[in-house]
């Protein structure tokens, strides 16, 4: 059997008593470690567990999951995914593979941060579409997500922003090469969010969709580790989040849409400045 | 402290290890169990926790919650909700009235539907916004979530519908009375949401809007108990989930917007006659 366990947001602790029980009896344990990251490391769940994990890159995972899937037909396999097992696509393929060889398969659920957000005080059905805002570089910057960001908010609707992992990224270098070398790893902050969605909305007023740019002072809701006992969390305009630090990884970003006034009186205690969140509704 | 615990979606061992810790030294745990419900009672998670646990309905939580947060400062009182805390407003709410008697809160998150429906294969950031399908009586027959769904589909997005619960609804007649009495708990199926949806497709067709109609032949996928054994998944027309049963309660149905090739790959084994996944893309 082929089992996909959540772990949550934060530590250890955080994974169900189920997907515990299947943690201590399986026979093989991985780690999906590249499109998110809990507060503590695989020691820290090899200790919890009493057993130990191997870690699952984007290689091992994507070209082939024959590892993963090796004797899963009669073997319990299980791969740990941080937050809820269907936050990333790689783990719907790994499923489906799982499938074509009739390999039997169970998913353990999990908080995942499309519901924690809530945390922040804004209600979940008053999100629209999340979108993903990726690391630009010299001669890659998409800014597709802008458009739904603006959809959103012209519906009353708040956008979470999922912010950009690099986790075992070969160097340009070392692309054709035969033994790879990889760039630090990084997560994307708030703060180099913000910035981005600043540089576009320069982009936007120059050009001639000028109605349709997010105001420097609309209202964002900065979180960080959200879960783990060092969860932070801002409510401040655009430009001030980019003079924000929330400290470690992960971050996300919201940008507000239309506030209620129960969102308003609990987005307060995270604000900046509460005059800020008290206004918002009009910006 | 206040704790609010998340069960996550299935039976008693889908609490978190952490949330588990604090129930069974908690001083006083309560169950919330009026916005959703587990496929196991109250019995089932008093044995698995070794202890005793307080259902509070809706007047215990809405009326006050003055018994839940009573010396709460200097006692650990727990909340248990079905699926994550902010799911629903009214702990939103109470978290607000612990912060004004200076009571410290702590959130344990887990799974709810809002994520878990992933577990169909339709992919969570291709969701707009949620929306929530209430019981039509003879006399109050909303149909504002029905815009809201051809909106998401306008943008090529997923719609999940929360369909209705009602438990211990007191009877019209004993509004008036001392004493209430109160109506059998209603679950609505995905059969009966369906129901509702094309009779407001028939309205909007008789009216002057008739291009925003849902087609009756537009692909939903009907999901029940999502995270249990007993979890059930079809996808199918509209229409025809009108006629489809999915057994016991909760259930809840995604009206289905643009579908990418790996979604309808996955989406496929679910689906009640195979060809309607297919060409699904065109309707």
């Amino acid at each position: 059997m082929l089992y996909l366990i959540g772990l949550g947001l934060g530590d250890a602790k955080d994974i169900t008593v189920k997907g515990l029980e299947i943690v201590k009896n399986a026979d093989r344990v991985y780690l999906e470690a590249y499109t998110s990251i809990l507060t503590v490391g695989k020691e820290a769940l090899e200790q919890f567990y009493g057993r130990s994990i191997v870690i699952a890159d984007r290689d091992l995972l994507e070209q082939g999951a024959q590892e993963i899937l090796f004797e899963a037909d009669c073997k319990d396999v299980v791969l740990l995914v941080v937050g809820d097992p269907f936050g990333a696509t790689t783990h719907t393929d790994l499923v489906l593979r799982a499938k074509e060889l009739n390999i039997p398969f169970r998913i353990i659920h999990n908080a995942s941060i499309l519901n924690a957000v809530g945390c922040c005080g804004l209600q979940l059905y008053n999100f629209g579409e999340t979108v993903s805002i990726p690391y630009w570089t010299d001669c890659w910057q998409p800014d597709s997500f802008y458009e739904r960001i603006i959809g959103n908010r012209v519906r009353g609707l708040h956008t979470l922003c999922l912010l950009d992992i690099k986790v075992k990224e070969p160097t340009l270098e070392s692309l054709t090469k035969k033994v790879k070398e990889y760039m630090p790893p990084r997560f994307m902050s708030v703060s180099e969010a913000a910035d981005q969605l600043l540089k576009i909305t320069i982009n936007v007023k120059n050009s001639e969709n000028n109605g349709k740019a997010l105001p420097e002072e609309c209202l964002c809701v900065g979180v960080a580790r959200v879960g783990s006992d060092s969860q932070k969390i801002i409510a401040c305009s655009l430009k001030q989040m980019k003079d924000t630090d929330l400290g470690p990884p992960l971050h996300s970003l919201i940008i507000c849409g239309k506030l209620h006034p129960l969102e308003i009186e609990y987005l307060s205690q995270f604000a900046l400045n509460e005059q800020d969140v008290q206004n918002s509704v009009e910006v």
